[in-house]
């Protein structure tokens, strides 16, 4: 019986892991791929986690991994199928006699994890299988992403001052990342695939008023082009039907977020979008699941803020297990 | 005129003044000392940050600087005297016409932060002053301040596997300090100056039922000994007077937290305690102030999380800034 199965292995998975680690928990991080630190690893340079300037993902996550297996962290390479609720014994009596359990019987249950290398039992889930971005599917986009093709403007945009990006999309997030742009770059265009903006008018109107920004409507993506470094943008507008392109060293794709959360579904409360509703302190509205890092409700995204959710979240765990005495 | 004045340069300061480099904020950050790092720079070892394992404190403080400094980020080297509000044109308008000034009218104002090398405008402040611990004022307290004396547990109880620690103090605090040691320590012994404890019956009940705890009732602490590293704890009983000693090899003082406030009690709203009433996002109380790391109301206060909340904080100024047009 473990105390907490984190599942994930990004910086959230592993902070939380390090964090167990070290306040003597029994824990197990579960991770997809032998390879650890999620998202991260595909990056090609991040230069805002404090302490590891301008650093390669890949080898980031290498980093935060070694800390890890140092401090003797437990890990298993497995894909999780399902989390299902056990009952706990007071449950089960209370049931038997049909009573209806209170809160705090309600939190003696414990979880089962299924892999497919087999199951875990554990008294706390810890979801840390972060978010991935909505993909436009256009060539060039796979091949050059971490090589001008970027799903985050506060993380990536640094490296484009002075330059030229196009932002595809037409939501809150597409706007705001493409004003975060023109702070730093010297020309951004915004391609839109309608003739309206999705984004709240506030955000409209500061991305309208700004001289650098030029929105491209009625236009979709083709394909991106360049060797090695995004060098074009290949576009159609869907009214005329005219292609044309634009010259661009840098494409930010904001089509949406997907955060990992269908496992949780039937577990715990997500919202319309599919993050698992819990705040800073990582704790779900289901008694004994947490959350850490982009699966959860929360306004910034970034490597340091899901490495505190780790820590945040393994501190509520500390506190559920105490509480309950399970 | 600044964007953004960021006071402090611990981890939130510093995380604080990456973003807003990276964002394209005019930002400088002012600290007190020549060295950056806050309360970080006298720990012995950090061993809780993702992918800087096992790293002595300052060197952990100077990494971060350097981050910073590579960057680009203005720093100067003061201390701060003041924080004044100045009212924005639209407030003036206002007043003279004696009309109540909305909301969003209110947000119009700049401040003024007055230090002792001069006065600095900005449209925002963040206050990233941390908090510092209360001493318990006796020898070999500050002398083997890093070498087994601590002021935190979740930082540093991982290095006390096997191994038998003092905590001092009767609140919540020291309650959960040593739930935590006694999960990885041989031997812990809890100090208390009274005959009874302020921490929540919850956490009373799990200490009591730990068998490698040891309540020691109406005692205080006189003296720390030891060479090159915390060997004794000299204690007193205040009802008898008798005087014995406990042989440790840490001691952890849990007699309370300040945090650093002080310039912020007549500028925004501050709790009982002294913390700056901010959320996750760092807004505080008053429009145009935030709030990040340790000196903010939040449960878990590590460099992780410290750093996390920088970066959260300086979203929220860009936010403010876009909506309030200033």
């Amino acid at each position: 019986m473990y105390d907490v199965v984190i599942i994930g292995s990004g910086p959230a998975g592993l902070c939380a892991s390090i964090y167990a680690k070290r306040a003597g928990l029994r824990a197990v991080t579960v991770e997809r791929n032998f390879i650890s630190g999620g998202q991260v690893v595909n990056t090609y340079e991040v230069d805002n986690y404090p302490g590891l300037p301008g650093i390669n993902g890949f080898d980031m996550g290498m980093k935060f991994r070694e800390h890890a297996d140092k401090l003797g962290c437990e890990f298993q390479t497995a894909t999780v199928q399902a989390i299902k609720k056990q009952q706990g014994k007071n449950q089960m009596l209370l049931q038997a006699a049909s009573i209806e359990s209170d809160k705090e019987q309600d939190n003696q249950g414990t979880f089962i994890v299924e892999t497919d290398k087999g199951i875990l039992e554990t008294k706390c889930v810890l979801a840390a299988m972060g978010a991935s971005h909505a993909k436009l599917g256009i060539p060039g986009e796979e091949e050059l992403s971490g090589m001008g093709v970027s799903y985050c403007a506060t993380c990536d945009g640094a490296f484009f001052k002075g330059r030229t990006t196009a932002v595809i999309g037409g939501g809150d997030v597409a706007v705001e990342d493409a004003i975060f742009l023109a702070r730093g770059c010297e020309k951004v265009y915004l391609v839109h695939r309608r003739d309206e903006l999705r984004a709240a008018e506030i955000l409209q109107r500061e991305l309208k008023s700004l001289p650098n920004v030029e929105i491209i409507w009625d236009t979709i993506a083709l394909s991106i082009d360049g060797k090695d470094q995004v060098e074009a943008l290949q576009i159609k507008n869907v009214k005329t039907g005219e292609k044309s392109e634009l010259s661009v060293d840098g494409v930010f794709v904001a089509v949406g977020i997907l955060p990992q959360s269908e496992l949780l579904l039937d577990v715990t409360v997500c919202d319309e979008k599919g993050y698992v509703v819990a705040g800073e302190d990582g704790v779900c509205k289901t008694p004994g699941i947490f959350a850490a890092g982009d699966i959860r409700t929360k306004k910034l995204r970034q490597i340091i803020t899901a490495a505190a959710d780790g820590a945040n979240a393994i501190t509520s765990v500390q506190e559920y297990l105490l509480k309950n005495k399970i």
